[in-house]
């Protein structure tokens, strides 16, 4: 395996682990709204698979990745079985799923971007899609619930991350040979969770309008 | 008209008095928060149909069934005209209803599934397919009146009988010969409506977390 | 430049405009809720873009414009700004946003509607698209900021005005000859436009249920 299978494969690895945080932490809402199982997957598969389903289906390239490749249907639904079954707590618990969220949202805005690159987009639609990528199963999952998106603000960078990590593999697609898109992506993932862990532990926010 | 061709026309029609049942279950709610007809007809729209747009727009193999078949636009839009013109009431209207939607749920999770299973989709998507075509256009029916959609728990058995019937489609592909796919269909919707209706009756819920 | 491409050039300076004027009336809503900047954008993108993103995403006929054509997304993005920086208010610019939004609304009938005549679908898919065009941003709008959608009801004629011109388009496109789809766009435009401003300034609703 070469050094481009080998991050393309860490990426994959990435994306689903980001997926399995999306999860729990719909798992938490779920229990607070007292749903029953089906509820648990069903919120866990809208926000752990809705931000690349959304980036799929209106790129239009094929069925969606999620529903093509089985291990991210096997991972949403795992988990939120898993959420559904164990209590889980804990302030440990909780920061390590956050820290995994912040991956994921520096991945899913570097994948998504990507993605958009090599469907032909325009490097500004593909920071559109590599954000959406990001943040669009957080928004449904909020949407079902009926709390206001946190994308929208009064939360520490969040979307930003994401358009950073997007910002940043638009950037090295100009600069870097082909074949080298799995490695891009990984520094792009890496700056958007970086970002979005120092936001959170300095408590940057954007200004309210 | 062969034995194929005559279960493809059963479901077909199945189909549509679902997206009856669902336009007239929407008719309801839009009467409640006293719509106008524009809303009427998008509500009732959004809830006969979305379910299946859902599943069509996700598999990416063309353009809808509900836009390029007219009868099911025809379907929608007249009921939802007779839903605003015709205060129904009554508690045999309402069973009736309830009866039709029951077969609506078996119905959809099971073409759902078979759509997906012909488009190549692995068995564990297939069935989540089907049951997203069962269950979306209610899902985004409570979106739009700002209800908890009632998929989250709450109520009998629900999305649980379209899951039975999408894997009941699944299983029966295995089993049966190509060519079989119509009688399959019919098969899954009936154990997946009969679930459906023996859950009402009895009281059947999922456990809440 | 001929008389086709001219009115194809007005027809898409119209759209741009009604982005403009759709992402104006989402920053008024992400001010009173005192979102960020991101807030802005997202809502001004998923106000400006979101029925024109629906409807391609529907008829899967390729990328949506709005992703292809980079003058949608700079328009969005660069009004959601503008509409953060400065605080507009007074009653003439509320009266000028209201009526390219008018216009807006026309156009987007007229335009979603011919769309979908182009992808060779029956005339009643083809007014709801157009309809969908329409309304469809201002649903996602309302749906995100948690307000009834305006389409339902309690305002002054709106969907009914796009539903008008996707009418004008269909009948128009079995009158006139091939090639004349911009010109008739601009008609329809100007008939859904007319309406629109005739039912606010003379306060014509649809009666409720």
């Amino acid at each position: 395996m070469d050094v481009a299978d080998l991050s393309t494969q860490v990426v994959r690895v990435l994306d689903l682990l980001g997926v399995a945080a999306n999860v729990l932490l719909a798992g938490i809402l779920a229990r607070e709204q007292r749903f029953d199982l089906v509820g648990f997957i069903v919120l866990g598969v809208a926000s752990g698979l809705g931000g690349g389903l959304l980036r799929d289906t209106l790129l239009q390239v094929g069925t969606p990745v999620a529903l093509t490749d089985v291990a991210y249907l096997v991972t949403a639904i795992g988990v939120a079985l898993f959420a559904y079954l164990v209590r889980t707590s804990g302030r440990w618990w909780l920061r390590g799923v956050r820290l995994i969220d912040a991956v994921a949202l520096g991945t899913w805005g570097a994948v998504g971007a990507q993605r958009a690159l090599d469907a032909g987009l325009h490097w500004l639609p593909a920071i559109l899609l590599g954000t959406l990528t990001a943040v669009g199963g957080g928004m449904i999952r909020d949407l079902l619930v009926r709390r206001t998106p946190i994308v929208f603000g009064g939360n520490t960078l969040y979307a930003t991350c994401a358009t950073a990590a997007a910002a940043v593999v638009v950037l090295l697609d100009r600069l870097t040979p082909q074949g080298w898109a799995g490695a891009t992506t990984l520094v792009a993932a890496a700056v958007g969770a970086a970002l979005c862990l120092l936001a959170y532990r300095q408590g940057w926010r954007l200004p309210e309008a």
